[in-house]
């Protein structure tokens, strides 16, 4: 049993952490912190399902120093911009870091820097950091102690898009993703523009042409497609509290594919080949959020529009699980080596 | 007062056209047409919201003929292939016809027959038709008896997208269309996939490849740009129950558009400067599909990703006012030249 | 065309009325009020569904003085509390006013102090004050000049209430209301409780043994049965924005009543009867929250248990319309002597 | 590791029940029973979200005799009738049998055929049922091999109002039951009342004096009360998938409790004392059905309003988990002397 500690348990991402460690059958949670304004309540005060499940006071990162020590692995979900004053001190107080917000995400601090709008100040760890998708950087996680847990939108547009891309398939500049977020991405902040009677029967797109995910999926795909890639991303909010679908759109490049790789049985074979092996991947037609609803599955489906040039990809996730609280879990089981699907087991609630 | 019958009462489309037309200052509805099994029942047995507004009886197709005589304007919302068997007589017997349908949305038969998979049985009346998009052929509809109302997709779509390929700004082969969707659009038939515990929580992509309102906007588009158009169109169902969200993506053409027009200034000027005068077209950022709720409005909102070299449009509508019923009340205000806002002010419940 | 002013314009009952105001024949707004922090904003910007419809700018309290002249009717919808700061120098500037809040809905101020925790400061006008449900108490209504306009869980029970007590058919220590509503009861304010996320799949009752409300409800029905009432009245909070179902149980009394009166036909007959010539009531078996969204309807269920010797009553209302604006638009057409569904003639959308 | 079946694996009650066993450690899932219409099909294709996870296909009821061979407990969701046809043979084959329909819930012939109207054919085995509701029942489950599995609405109702009644605090005349539930409680069949676009913002009562769980709820708390019980129960669907929120109000009997024990402190007490040992009751104050989607809890609110001298208890559940396939689980592990939470551990997802 491993020790761990959970920075931001009182927002949404944190209390699934929270929930999925809970049951994990290697780790015990050793502490919480939250924002000052919990300092002392209990966790089943701010979330009362977890009410005779964990009764786990909140504490504030002052406490930060003195938590730290003796703990294995501390999960950090905050807001961009303040990980970074933290995670040397932590990995040099002995304990694993797993980063759920974007400070870790980059290795190139200037990419960072223009989508963030910080200076990134850790000058001494940044560059330890592995970005933490499995499927893709398997090898990298297991021998580092700092992962940059990836973004949400990045987890499912990433991995719908990778295929194509390493194997040449697409016009890197024509890739259009569409992705459709349910509310709990805003997080538990009060905003207007979450508020049940905002988005009930309200979709709606935003941060059109900034939203700094668009960095984070252009920085990755860079690296699997090993030439300059530049996506058009736009994400928007529709009315369900979790779940993410991406649908990626780009056109099939002019040189000829290798013989009926563009068709539909083509891609799927494809897609199934890239994904062997891997648990947390499923290959089948027009998945649905429903589907991975509070597991760690993403789910994809993949077709041709023959007539148009056009692939489509569908990629789903559920946005707090694959999309944070269960990719973090995942990466811990790479960190220490245990099979990557200890603890994440879970099947969607279905209906 | 003219006399006006519903050939389709009780689908959601109909019941929303009665709802306007029992409203409407200058109509009278004489009769309604529902399928077999509503034979002679109150259309507000089907749907209790009419108590005490409507007691119309519903009567079967078989009675078309001599319902009709007298009748002014016939309003058809039928599944597709079953119109083109009746208008021709409708139209004989003196009155006016406006199709919500799709059998009279196409004036090339060979389109229409190759997405509807029908040989279209009419050549009598089939090229009087006119499709019924007013911001774009509001002379046509003017003068014909005839009108074939969009779908409901196409009008977001084509409204969204008919700006840039009038003023040629984009690569007509670019354009991808991530549509969503409200569940009644699938309409009141009972279906798996409609199902409340289905959609709840659940986006999800469908007919990916091949959706027939794919035909209709090339279709249309083609008219717009004046040269080949190949949109590749996808359509989610999102859980809502109206309310249509058309996000358009293209690449905008090599050749340098005039000086400062695709910036989000310029681009926001020209779509407001095409719908000059458009009392159903308003363009503001991120519209929101609670915006037009019950209202006959398209809402538009345009922004220009430079680094990336992309227009993003985001439309609204709702999908049973301006992508069916509400347009059709539109049409006919065309066609009988009242003015064009007739029974169509409703302001959107928000929210 | 009267000229009227509303205060509050910037929150969901306000701007509900602002819309059915705006299509109203005989009114014309002429200015609003909002908190602070909108001072200068245009409506619009606030709630972009009235674009290109109203771009009024919002005001301040602090100019209420100066709007308040010319002005025919003054509605205001604030916070409790608030508006008997205002209302006598309203009045006495020789507009009317209808509060949409809660401090004219008692004619004892010991009642009101008891539920708000307030002193009842306005000791001048706060006598004059008509409770504005026309359907029980229209006559006194079309008399004055200062309506306090009922709250919205009041309405739905009380309508649903009144024809049992009125006939002396129920003991009045027995009634149980369970109230449910939408979320937009609780205001456009940031609140944990009303965000998407906490709401969606989330039912839950709330202020279950103290809602004021329950104070209104028993204070208007005992007026009506003339005797002590004394309701248990529990409301819950359910994912949709708007709408509200009261469910009423009570006790039939022993005396026996008369012959078939408490049969299903007895009891339905009896609610048809005691609103005989309403416009904005109807009785049906089980009505749903739909059938009266954006309409002033309230409509009614009511079914007998006779073996358990229980009535059973659901009530159903759009609590932003019947329960508030639409109200309030009811109560002016009384003030003014217009026919009482004038700018009231809305149909419910849909699904 | 024991072998099971499941007879109704399409419905939604059989697929969680068959995601809870597929994690249980101690069963084997062997196989599946569903309609004909399924026959020979992948559960996995009637259900994406088992796909990787569990590939059995479907059988059919005409092959029962066979899989009973060997099999260890037999689990029955069917439509009320059915089962008894079946369960003196399966028994006979020396498999226990869980019955999640109401065949076996009733304890006396003339009361189940009152509600089900149905005559009640199997008389061999009819007596040996128990009814499975762990927590009042725990010891005559233990020993016996045929569980009548409680209703959804019972069980949160039954949970709610037992502790009153035993302890004799309330009017057993005076109960009156709100119940509201979340769409899955109708079943995955095609009707009208159950798709989207119906329900979503349509809350509605149902079945208002006659529905079937009435007179589960009486028959099993007159067994608590130990006196005849007659409760008005209504209930109501709500715009979610699952979860049931039973709002309970009773008068509180004349004669005086306990000092202090009809107050909120003192209710509470009671409770938590009444349920204390027992892992699946949890006692907070108003209870959310989010705080227990997904899990095999009842969480239960009490408050007592001492004005009107009545109690209201809010008593939540998951229909599909704790009101079906949860305590199915529950069950057998009473039944094989397993810990009773055995894969039962789940965490609520939230949000």
């Amino acid at each position: 049993m491993i020790k761990v500690g959970i920075v931001g348990a009182g927002g949404y991402a944190g209390v699934n952490l929270l929930a999925l460690l809970l049951r994990h059958p290697e780790v015990s949670v050793s502490w919480l912190v939250s924002e000052d304004a919990h300092n002392g309540k209990k966790i089943s005060a701010l979330f009362p399902h977890l009410t005779n499940i964990c009764d786990l006071n909140c504490q504030t990162m002052a406490d930060i120093g003195k938590l730290t020590k003796g703990t294995d692995v501390v999960f950090l979900a905050l807001p961009h911009g303040i990980a970074l004053e933290y995670v040397p001190a932590i990995l040099a107080a002995g304990a694993k870091v797993v980063d759920l917000g974007a400070d870790y995400r980059f290795d190139d601090e200037k990419t960072f820097e223009k989508w963030y709008s910080v200076t990134h100040q850790d000058k001494t760890v940044f560059k330890e950091a592995v970005f933490g998708l499995p499927e893709l950087f398997r090898d990298k996680i297991k021998k580092t102690r700092l992962v940059g847990n990836p973004g949400c939108y990045p987890t499912a547009s990433i991995l719908g898009t990778a295929p194509l891309l390493a194997n040449k398939l697409i016009d890197p500049a024509s890739i259009m993703i569409d992705a459709k977020s349910g509310v709990s991405g805003a997080g538990r902040g009060l905003k207007l523009n979450t508020l049940y009677c905002e988005r009930n029967d309200g979709v709606m797109a935003y941060s059109v042409t900034n939203h700094r995910h668009m960095g984070e999926i252009d920085h990755i795909l860079c690296k699997v497609a090993k030439e300059p890639v530049g996506v058009t991303f736009v994400p928007h909010l529709i009315p369900q509290d979790r779940g993410i679908l991406a649908t990626i759109y780009a056109k099939i490049t002019n040189d000829p594919p290798k013989a009926g790789q563009m068709t539909n049985e083509g891609i799927i074979k494809l897609y199934k080949d890239f994904y062997k092996g891997e648990d947390f991947v499923r290959i089948y037609p027009t998945p649905c959020t429903k589907n991975v609803r509070g597991t760690n599955y993403c789910d994809i489906g993949v077709e041709v529009n023959e007539e148009k040039g056009t692939v489509i990809v569908t990629s789903v996730i559920d946005n707090l699980i694959k999309g944070a609280a269960g990719q973090a879990v995942q990466n811990i089981n790479l960190l220490f080596g245990w099979p990557e699907t200890t603890g994440l087991q879970q099947i969607a609630i279905f209906p």
